[in-house]
């Protein structure tokens, strides 16, 4: 596939613009643009602005209500319940974060869930929210479902990413990873590429491992069984009954606590709406003591992993939100990369709304 | 290795005993029987009465220190921070829990970290603290350096399980798992039975995947290089990263946040004290809705996992803790399994204390 780079603030300015004309308020346009757009910028292609053609399919489709008002179903010093009413994640994710955030800085801690949203982009935005104030932040969603819980052949589990950031220099820490061993993205690069899949990855609809990526593609979605291996595989030797338990873990802290859809009902043709949950979780670690004692000693540890030995062969040990910081600043400076599928998307959308695309935007 | 079985009451009586004799009180070596036996009940013998030998070498050796006062150095409504003085890990986790668990049924959400503290026997006894009174509980714990971060080839975080728990119907959810591929524990199973050790679960000094265990066992606490894998692997494409970074959020939950010592400087020759750390988190998960109607949907859920299709050859799906509670179930009706070598030990043990062990205890 072939990329082009454009600038961050040509592509925000268009993306804004296309939320408008899809019906969000300024607001709500810059706040979906600024998540998507990190993705991009951390260099998860699959969860950035390329998203934007499907967001307009789930709105026109009725997944996704741009009208509707979120409800606080329940709340209390450190929690809350939002019912996201069928409305963008990104929206109810914001909203959500920012009342764990305010609680957490009152209380200490502060724990937020929400039902009926749909896909809320990267979970690390959430986290890093907390992170960027100073607090240690969780963020969690479930998904439709993907994965197989284990000696399984039916998708049962979403992806149900954990995402987890605490101030740290001269990185903060960012862990986000899907439950599974690779997300559906990595399967559709395979398939795109025409390459076999390593065994490992990916279930038939037996519930053998496969290698054909395209196999698993069909079938999830039709419900015809196969799907993605938990983190640790397909054994209980190799951990998998671990992943299978993070990702139904992950199930419990969204949809089970917020009274939502967990994965095996997200999503299904028919519901009204998605009904994917998620959940938000900030801890001012002062409470645990003096904040930059614990903050330095974050960064040395981090750093002594970072500077331990390394295995033969290899050159550098990374320590989680490295290579997406790294990939910011270099995006930032140098542009943001976008395929050619989605820069010919993206314009199917400006011409359908009347927006010279290259008005906005050109390559650079 | 030979298995006897003895009944859970006798070794029982028999292990309060001896702890008296090490030197704690009454109510201390109930707390750490009943943690110890908890381990056996469940069928996981590397955390249970098998430590008896080593928890009084550690008391011998000064890493224990059985006077100590646990001290609080900073208390919220919300929070905890205990140090343990180099006190025995489950008396300072039994109090930390509790601690937790009031605050959660006071506040809604209690998190208590521990720092200076010991090994602590399996997290799961305290998840399902929280878990007995109506409560979500997750505990953790890090230990001596053993995992080898992503492209690295010196150990440097513990195994650092984390435990989940939360009330479900027939059986309640108990995940309970270290972060890398196996434990210590299978490592020396495989060295024990002089078989090769797969590849994919431990590396040799240079950072290689090795089949040798007992190069492993030899090199780790010598600082030589090489040790166990992070869930998922070596490589980053099955996700070897995604379990060292939840080796990693597990020291900054234990360590970090309590003030205490990362993995790496876990239980070092001349240290005073093994200074391991221990986290305690407890939710009142009616600050999210009905208490009862939550349960009921996870319960629902977890039926739907455990009746969703099989993989072919497969005839069962498991979800958490439902082999611990069968195995709990089987153990106090049929007796406990003990191997030869842990009953000559503690046998060896009895007679240094004078205490006739066939007084107590005989093989069903």
């Amino acid at each position: 596939m072939a990329y082009s780079k454009v600038k961050y603030e040509d592509i925000k300015k268009l993306c804004n613009l296309v939320f408008k004309r899809f019906g969000f308020n300024e607001k709500e346009s810059e706040t979906i643009t600024d998540v998507l757009l990190l993705s991009d910028l951390y260099g998860i292609e699959s969860h950035g602005i390329q998203r934007l053609v499907k967001y307009y399919s789930e709105i026109k489709g009725g997944l996704i209500n741009i009208n509707s008002e979120i409800k606080i179903v329940k709340e209390t010093p450190v929690s809350a319940v939002l019912d996201a009413q069928a409305g963008m994640g990104q929206l109810v994710g914001e909203k959500a974060m920012n009342m764990a955030i305010e609680k957490a800085e009152t209380s200490g801690i502060g724990m937020v869930v929400v039902r009926n949203s749909n896909h809320y982009g990267i979970a690390g935005y959430y986290a890093r929210m907390a992170e960027k104030k100073g607090l240690l932040g969780i963020s969690m969603t479930n998904s439709p479902a993907v994965i197989v819980p284990t000696f399984g052949k039916e998708a049962m589990l979403g992806t149900n990413p954990i995402a987890i950031s605490m101030p740290a220099e001269p990185y903060p820490f960012l862990l986000d990873m899907s439950t599974s061993v690779v997300t559906r993205g990595k399967i559709e690069v395979y398939n795109k590429r025409q390459e076999p899949l390593p065994l490992g990855l990916g279930l038939n609809s037996e519930g053998e491992d496969t290698t054909d990526p395209g196999d698993i593609l069909y079938n999830v979605p039709r419900k015809l069984g196969g799907g993605l291996l938990p983190l640790g595989g397909s054994k209980e030797l190799t951990g998998g009954h671990k992943g299978y338990g993070f990702a139904l873990a992950v199930e419990m802290f969204t949809a089970i606590l917020s009274g939502g859809f967990t994965g095996n009902y997200v999503h299904l043709d028919g519901s009204d709406g998605s009904g994917t949950c998620h959940s938000f979780f900030a801890v001012n670690y002062g409470i645990f003591g003096d904040k930059k004692s614990i903050e330095d000693s974050f960064s040395k540890y981090l750093n002594e992993l970072r500077d331990s030995k390394k295995a033969k062969g290899a050159v550098r040990i990374y320590t989680h939100g490295e290579k997406e910081i790294e990939a910011y600043n270099d995006k930032m400076k140098n542009g943001v990369s976008m395929n050619d599928i989605t820069l010919k998307e993206i314009n199917d959308i400006c011409e359908y709304f009347d927006i010279q695309m290259s008005d906005y935007i050109s390559k650079i």
